[in-house]
């Protein structure tokens, strides 16, 4: 039997159509005015951040990463939910800023910091993720000019690997953070230069789906920070141990056992507790937190068929979705969740294809799945879409106008 | 030995830095006012047009697609180069409209045309590419609904195969256009519809770095075409035969052999002549006439060193210019020609990664390719770039500034 999609049922069905709080699609349509766009659900967003807060440790600090969602009213309402912000650039940095979130509990990662950059952080009080020496001297240098003590974090590149599923999260060359062997040099330099030392961020592999390979993870980032921290010239306050939860997304792929992960942070956190008290563990999250509570909807312009295949023709595509169009990182095009949204249990079913409307077959939604018989008007529903769906499409591509976003 | 990159000699270097348009790259940075941007130059597309010119049979029309680079400055220049624009939305159409195009020299192709696209184009007075039957129902109630009869051609999805390299142009279920098989059905239906019949649109496949494989497609698609004709409602005037020209991207890639094509479309037109005089034959390009006249230019932040490996960490990656990064229907990633912008021929080399600033391991525009050695403050440029490149990226991801774009 061939794998199939994780069952989708995070919104509930009323006259056969998906409700996302608690409005019907084709009335949500009509609300929003035009299609395509995204809808992003509050209470699964409140529900996920609820559950995270029942069954992690309660000293256990949850950040929202932007990047996964920026969209302003998301990020305002996330602001009351978490504990603090991870932004990726300057412009997450004034969004979390905009949304009101106390520059104490924003953090600033990212390889390629600009100058403008970093003193635009240094000037906010926000904690710096230092990815490499020569970005701590530049962070120096700046706090110097403006006067300002920079807070700063080393971010790792640890020097364990951690086979799991063919997945390869740590060890390697990599771009992102300083080569865990070169840490103690740069601590003593940092020292030197008069940094505010607060403690370390570690990168553990995204989109992760195997609760021991993140167990496994975050125990070897907790025990190579505290062999570091040896070396560092002051206390370890924070230590941001990344996310990578994964959703499932593809045929085949399950939920992640978020208890045996609580399981683990929980010992985690005793043995934190115990070697340094003082420091308050992070964690990352950004798709876990939202992927789930959103869709990407469209509407069905045509039905063709073509040599014997149905193809669903509809107002959106790559351009909107890219992710979902198999071109964001997948080697070998998979299909995201689709269903029709006003035809959800009822009716005849058929194997089809959703297209978009632009000129190259890489504008593929869904290729040759089994969905329910659409006609033109009907809604076209790409599940999980809620984080890097919108921010990481090219939305100008073919001169299409862009989709709206509505959080409901 | 490794197949390496064709050599990128359409700019001339002085001073050790590449010249656009007669512009030193630091200078032109500096009259840019930022980086990242993308530079077009006017030369470029001027030679290549003036060598289609000189080539191909006289009375051939060539098209610019806009989709491959619809800057409206480079339009509007292109406008006064071509005889005719191809666009793909209704944005597209606007952009042809406002560039001083005449309706008459536009044509409009697409799978997903909304009926606002419909309205717009036919409001317009342009040649409709209809992909379907129900779109030229469509189209009939809409010119019915104006008073106006639409000007029509319709895209045929050819039954013929065209196996060469492993690329299949034809014959399979596709979203283009209509299966030849019911071409004939629809011509009756279209001439009691009482719309204004002009003629074929064949697609024969794109980015074709094969001489033989296109003249190939484009014979067999003439020959289609003739014999489609005859149960057409009136004399076929138009016959686009798509473009679909390739420029070498990519290691062990060299360039068309434009010589061998234009010998293919002079007795294309010698049989056309004979058969059916008074066709216009169009030839649809877009990549093959900007794709080499651009380059992406961004500067270098950091070199960093991890295990060994040299990371030149730029302020411009993914998100300006996704295909380089191979997330643009790339299956296996190979590296863009890459250079650095005012190191062209002197000083030490070694082999380095480009990589931007997103958190991300897919943000690379070049892995482990031999370059000159790069500094702080240094030009990466990334040729092959003036098609397919911003308005094909995700832009907003991760909230960085968009780049900029100028036509020199």
């Amino acid at each position: 039997m061939n794998p199939t999609h994780a069952e989708q049922r995070q919104f509930p069905v009323l006259d056969d159509c998906l409700q996302l709080g608690g409005i019907t699609l084709p009335r949500l349509a009509e609300r929003v005015g035009r299609t395509p766009f995204y809808a992003y659900e509050r209470e699964h967003i409140q529900t996920r951040i609820e559950l995270l807060r029942n069954t992690l440790p309660p000293a256990l600090h949850v950040h929202y990463a932007i990047k996964a969602n920026p969209m302003p009213a998301l990020v305002q309402m996330m602001g009351l939910l978490v504990d603090g912000f991870d932004v990726a650039s300057g412009g997450e940095l004034k969004t979390a800023l905009d949304a009101g979130m106390p520059p104490s509990r924003i953090s600033f990662a990212g390889p390629g910091k600009s100058n403008a950059e970093l003193r635009s952080a240094i000037a906010a009080g926000v904690l710096l993720h230092l990815e490499s020496e020569e970005e701590m001297e530049r962070a120096a240098r700046i706090g110097d000019l403006l006067g300002l003590t920079p807070r700063v974090a080393v971010r790792v590149n640890p020097e364990f690997e951690l086979k799991y599923a063919g997945m390869k999260m740590g060890g390697g060359a990599r771009q992102f953070g300083v080569d865990a062997e070169r840490v103690p040099a740069m601590l003593r330099k940092l020292g030197a230069l008069g940094l505010d030392f607060q403690g370390f961020h570690l990168f553990c592999g995204a989109q992760n789906l195997s609760a021991t390979a993140i167990c496994e993870a975050q125990r070897l980032c907790l025990h190579l920070a505290l062999r570091l921290a040896d070396n560092a010239p002051a206390p370890l306050r924070v230590l941001n141990i990344g996310g990578g939860f994964g959703v499932p997304y593809f045929p085949g792929e399950r939920a992640l056992d978020l208890s045996a992960v609580a399981s683990g942070l929980h010992e985690l956190m005793q043995t934190l507790d115990a070697a340094s008290p003082q420091t308050r563990l992070v964690l990352e999250l950004g798709r876990y937190l939202v992927a789930e509570a959103g869709v990407y909807v469209c509407r069905v312009l045509e039905r063709k068929l073509s040599h014997g295949q149905v193809f669903v023709i509809t107002d959106g595509g790559m351009h909107h979705h890219l992710a979902a169009s198999g071109n964001f990182g997948q080697v070998i095009r998979k299909n995201y969740p689709v269903a029709i949204g006003n035809r959800m249990q009822a009716g005849p079913r058929e194997v089809a294809s959703v297209v978009g409307p632009l000129c190259t077959p890489l504008d593929t939604l869904a290729d040759s799945l089994e969905l329910a018989r659409a006609e033109p008007g009907d809604y076209v529903v790409v599940f999980q879409s809620g984080a890097y769906g919108l921010t990481a499409s090219p939305i100008a591509f073919l001169g299409h106008p862009p989709p709206l976003e509505v959080l409901v």
